[in-house]
């Protein structure tokens, strides 16, 4: 299947819980891909978010969920223990412990059937690989399906399973690793190591993503074979997304120059800002697997984010951080391809 | 100081024991700029190989030297306990221990000295900045200066130290890294991400290295904003270098699509493709400091690579190490530079 066309070659990375509709419309308005993240989303929340999507931009959009393998298991006593880890921190911030941990919920097949009623026209997935009678029912949607790769490995089993297209996910990018075959320490490629390596290896149409923050890293992008270039943190400052005065803070400051990668909110590896909650919960025995670490944490990262507490949220930021800019998305769409333009020129001139 | 002109934006990376006067004058002679690496030379061959290197070619070239801060010291205890730890090593290639660990020879100034009458046009280094005096003497002498820097910080640490112009080492590069004030895990940037910050922060000419294997990644640094990119690993298979058969081996193999940061070879972390030495030496209290370790692994390296054994010799590798091609050193000039520009054309056309 063809990748569906948008008129300049930007994607708005899959945000969850900082790209809201506006900022996802935005980018589709503005000519780009705007990508929809649905992994802590509701089916619900899916139906209604995709319909208003669908009532804001006649462009083609996507929708993203995280792939899962309910049903969640964990072993009690690991569970026990990161919860009880977790609570030294509520402690810190004066919150009360819960006297049991969160659980997940599973609602991923439902989620998958709210996708499918939304009618993306793409569905990009991250953490694996859906399984092919989910794909099937893709195809026969007519979506193009956009799976994550941070390995060639990752890409090829992508290919063989019949998926569309790939997101190449270097190892610059902010929040989760979509790594899901090797570990993810084995798994850091540089984007421009990885996409001109998935491009041979697939022969398919190639996104690049990870440390693309203004025209010169889509212009990169673009000559390393990739057909669109995905920013993410680059959008964090628009004003249409939901990210939190602190986290907006941190992202304009000199602390965003490091970025570490942490299991420490979610269970999974994730780039971001190193703050307090990072630096203790490093060891990887006060960790539970995800999405077992994900819903313990979420009420202390809710509460500090609502207080404008930087040092108790996930600060997600990818190594290009510090070229982004405070504008309206489209504008930043608009900025990024006139660079991209420019960036061309210079070298058509210098080569 | 303006960065020497040559032809094309094709830069041979420094790399100590493989780059012979043979490859870096194919490099100059072809139009990109060739640096001759020193580190591992005595004085005399600094004196002897740059005398080589201008009767072959009239073009500029470069001399590459690590900073070093003699004299070098470390416990013996330290010493002892990895001169022991590669003793194992020995044992299974069925070499004799020495009663003695090898020791770093300390001819740094004696090095520095060389360089400077050899007159190379640029002088470029890694592992620090050299002192003052030191820039004042290759200022005089009419070099251009170029220090490596793997994050924004040690760009601003060279500018400010009068350094000229910037080689900005992504994480995606092969061998040492040149990391030199935070912990090298700590700086592990991408190149897409590094390489415009690091044009923006210093305002100098700056070479892209790490992760750039063909004329796609050629493209995609200088639309970062480089001037040049510098590719190490693809140079590796041409016949001039002197890359071992082991290591060739290895490099055109699928191993080669995993590489890793290892202290083991010299105590520097460095890049290169996993192996039995690597595996075996990975515990931080098993490895002297730089060069202690380097002096102490040399036999076993040189006898390995002689008996055609890959499991004891390290193995360089970058990420783009897939992408190399086996060909004459011209030709992959030749060739990146027409890839780059069909790179170009076929971006100008998408955007």
């Amino acid at each position: 299947m063809e990748l569906p066309s948008f008129e300049v070659p930007v994607v708005l990375a899959p945000m969850g819980g900082f790209a809201t509709v506006a900022l996802v419309a935005a980018v589709c308005e503005a000519g780009g891909l705007g990508i929809l993240a649905a992994a802590y989303l509701t089916p619900e929340q899916i139906a209604a978010q995709g319909a208003e999507l669908r009532s804001r931009t006649r462009k083609p959009f996507g929708i993203n969920l995280f792939i899962e393998n309910p049903p969640y298991e964990a072993e009690d006593a690991v569970v026990a223990h990161a919860h009880a880890r977790i609570g030294t921190l509520r402690a810190e911030l004066g919150m009360a412990q819960p006297a049991t941990p969160a659980r997940p919920v599973d609602h991923y097949r439902a989620q998958i059937d709210a996708v499918l009623e939304a009618r993306p026209d793409v569905f990009s997935f991250t953490f694996g690989i859906p399984d092919a009678r989910t794909l099937e029912r893709f195809r026969a949607a007519g979506t193009f399906t956009l799976g994550t790769a941070t390995t060639v490995a990752e890409a090829i089993a992508l290919r063989e399973a019949g998926v569309d297209g790939v997101i190449a996910q270097g190892a610059e990018a902010g929040a989760h690793r979509g790594t899901f075959l090797a570990a993810v320490d084995e798994s850091l490629i540089g984007t421009i190591a990885l996409v001109p390596q998935v491009v041979d290896a697939t022969g398919l149409p190639v996104i690049a993503a990870g440390g693309i923050g203004d025209g010169r890293g889509v212009a990169a992008a673009l000559a390393l074979g990739a057909r669109a270039a995905a920013l993410g943190t680059t959008f964090l400052l628009a004003p249409e997304a939901s990210t939190s005065p602190a986290h907006r803070a941190v992202l304009t400051s000199e602390r965003v120059r490091h970025t570490v990668l942490t299991r420490a909110f979610s269970g999974k590896s994730a780039r971001g800002v190193p703050n307090r909650f990072t630096a203790a919960i490093r060891d990887p025995d006060d960790i539970a697997p995800y999405p077992f670490q994900n819903a313990m944490t979420r009420d202390v990262r809710n509460a500090a984010a609502a207080s404008g507490n930087p040092e108790y949220v996930s600060l997600w930021a990818g190594q290009a951080a510090p070229l982004a800019r405070e504008q309206p998305a489209a504008q930043i769409v608009r900025r990024v391809v006139d660079e991209a333009r420019a960036a061309v020129e210079r070298v058509r001139a210098e080569l």
